[in-house]
């Protein structure tokens, strides 16, 4: 281990790529738009490809266009230790979401091979196809294959907004491999990514060691009263949807705020009829609560839910509360984590324990496959945004973190 | 007086006119849609002047196209005592806000011809022009001409959404007259008009004594956070505008509540950036407060104010507020509301007092004549809708207070 120990990132030449590839959809604003299978995903894909076959990598797709660049192991037999991430962006998004978890991947195959490194298991880089779900609906498509979230029949037939479907696209832009996606072995998955939340930042660590992603549900919120004019109408004769939905955005609040670790949040409002003097006899809003525990997530719910009801009782309007979509939490691997929080140690970076909020393709590979994930600050916690910013010592040192732990798991996953 | 008092409305005949005018801008659901000055308007003026010259009135129009129909008084000298309303509507308009206090007080005419009633001042109706502001904004267009209040050069240049000005329509229409809008002398003003709220329908009241309309004052309140991720964005460090902008809703209502009379309305929220998962960092709303007394008013938007510098700070959000628009409270003449009140008690009819929430010809007619108004009730409190509707028998007992006021105030004013 000791010749392992010493070797390190090489940032320079990690930031270096960083900024090549971001030539590949660069916009005006220094963002990237880089939609899934468009032309400048398809130019950042060869790069990919060759970038790793440079490094004496073989270089694979399977059937959803996932890439995998494999570095070999000296045990025969053994599955892969997995990094990567993706290389699609949203419509304006920035240069290191996703980006900075399949080039610290490349950073650390680079490492392994400038220090002449021999890893047990074969060591891989994967590049998942349409993370962002900003050209195939939903998020994490790829992934969600491979871990078999999804049919590949489902993703296939997904159709961007000019009704080209994914299948479609893979197949014109020469990404479909031979290899049935998830069958490609996995020994364990390790995620280098921004926080894309202001946490590290505020508290100045340079590692968050994340333990998992929290549950998260959806639901639509629609507050049904009587449309009147706000002139004639006296106070206590309204039935005024905008003001009800008012008080259960506040409740919203209340509830997140009352349940350890909850976040809550209110992003779209629909007030009608929407004229200054009539008061509002429809409102729909949306709902979005999160929680690290499925449990107390439960409760969350259950809150929400009885604040609702009171409040539309106590305004004299008709509230529908409807589920659209939920994610349960994410517990990622304790060993792998533990690689993760050594490997930090061993570089004595500051770091604390983190939850992710928002959801990744590990989300999907802890399904299939002993995961854990890395983050590094970003600034102002921006993220799908091309202001979004990373500073070239934090991507070093995520790198470095992924490059150590990956070495760590090297020697723990199937030891025995 | 005897005489007088025994005389009454002809209601079927008046219920009748209101079923007959309603075929000019008839829409499927049983509304109407006649804006000002267009095909429909015009033809129901024609039947305003034939059927008050079929009475035995003279017809003249002013020069902003306003129609007054004439009973010749005994009394040289005298100016008229004037009851009147307006025949346009909103696009999906009813068949009585407006149209009842012309058509009320043609009935008032008819029954003073029908008894052989002699007046000291002579009688007129006046038929508004442009009272909605639906065609051409503002509204009350040539009724604030008549009382000073707009220029009648801004008043023409007003266009429609097809660019055609009300001076042209005016023209086109063959509806100016030779007299300048304004210098046609009032004793008195008298207007009859649904009450287009809820309040004596609750209450099972068929007469409202109007004592005014109340102020109003509009404001914009543009509330700036920070957009963030739904998911990443711990709780203590979001400045979410949504919630911001929730917890002053709130307020408003609560400032309304907490002012005698108070009237507080958001009718239009505006949330951005729209999207379920990222916490909004603009959004924008209108308040609308109202209250019969200036004073009040005045307290109401300090408190209001207050308020909402409080919760920007307290959500650590900015707030401006930006005043809109605001029209002072008009108090009517007591002489004339006294008439009103005497003559719905001669006539037994349930009653109370009110304060009109929404805008009339009479707000601006109280600023050159004494002026005073009557409402009855109408369903559910509805209007500006195809469904406003009204009882036959609460229009009868509308137009017999009209005529008995008339009546009561053509012994009363230039009394001496």
């Amino acid at each position: 281990m000791g010749m392992e120990n010493s070797i390190s990132i090489d940032g320079a030449q990690l930031w270096s790529d960083l900024m090549e590839t971001a030539r590949f959809g660069a916009t005006a604003r220094g963002g990237l738009h880089r939609l899934a299978l468009g032309a400048d995903d398809l130019k950042v894909r060869e790069w990919f490809a060759a970038t790793c076959r440079a490094l004496g990598c073989e270089v694979i797709h399977d059937s959803m266009g996932n890439q995998f660049a494999r570095r070999p192991g000296t045990q025969p037999g053994l599955k892969p230790i997995m990094m990567g991430s993706h290389l699609d962006t949203q419509p304006t998004g920035g240069r290191f979401d996703g980006i900075l978890g399949v080039l610290g991947g490349i950073a650390v195959l680079r490492a392994l091979e400038n220090g002449k490194v021999q890893t047990r298991h074969p060591i891989e880089v994967v590049n998942w196809t349409n993370e962002e779900g900003a050209r195939f609906t939903p998020p994490m498509l790829a992934s969600g294959v491979f871990a078999g979230v999804f049919t590949e029949e489902y993703a296939r037939s997904r159709p961007d907004r000019d009704n080209i479907t994914l299948g479609d696209a893979l197949t014109q832009g020469g990404q479909a491999g031979a290899q049935p996606c998830g069958q490609h072995p996995a020994a364990a998955y390790f995620e280098l990514h921004i926080e894309q939340g202001p946490v590290l930042e505020a508290e100045e660590k340079t590692i968050g060691v994340v333990q998992g992603i929290q549950g998260m549900r959806w639901y639509e919120v629609r507050v049904m009263g009587r449309d009147s004019h706000a002139g004639t109408t006296p106070m206590t004769m309204r039935a005024d949807a905008m003001w009800a939905a008012a008080r259960m955005i506040d409740a919203v609040h209340g509830v997140a705020m009352s349940h350890k670790d909850g976040l809550g949040t209110v992003g779209i409002v629909d007030c009608q009829p929407a004229s200054s003097n009539v008061i509002p006899g429809n409102v729909m809003f949306t709902v979005d609560l999160r929680n690290p525990s499925d449990t107390v997530l439960e409760a969350m719910e259950q809150d929400f839910r009885a604040r609702i009801a009171a409040l539309a009782e106590d305004c004299g309007v008709e509230a529908i509360v409807s589920p659209v979509w939920n994610s349960a939490a994410v517990h990622f691997d304790p060993t792998c984590i533990a690689c993760v929080r050594e490997a930090a140690e061993e570089e004595r970076y500051p770091m604390r324990d983190i939850v992710s909020g928002a959801g990744h393709d590990a989300a999907y590979m802890a399904q299939v496959a002993p995961t854990a994930m890395v983050f590094i600050p970003c600034l102002n916690g921006i993220s799908h945004n091309e202001a979004e910013s990373a500073e070239p010592t934090d991507a070093t040192a995520g790198a470095n973190v992924l490059l150590h732990a990956v070495l760590l798991a090297d020697t723990r996953i199937d030891a025995a």
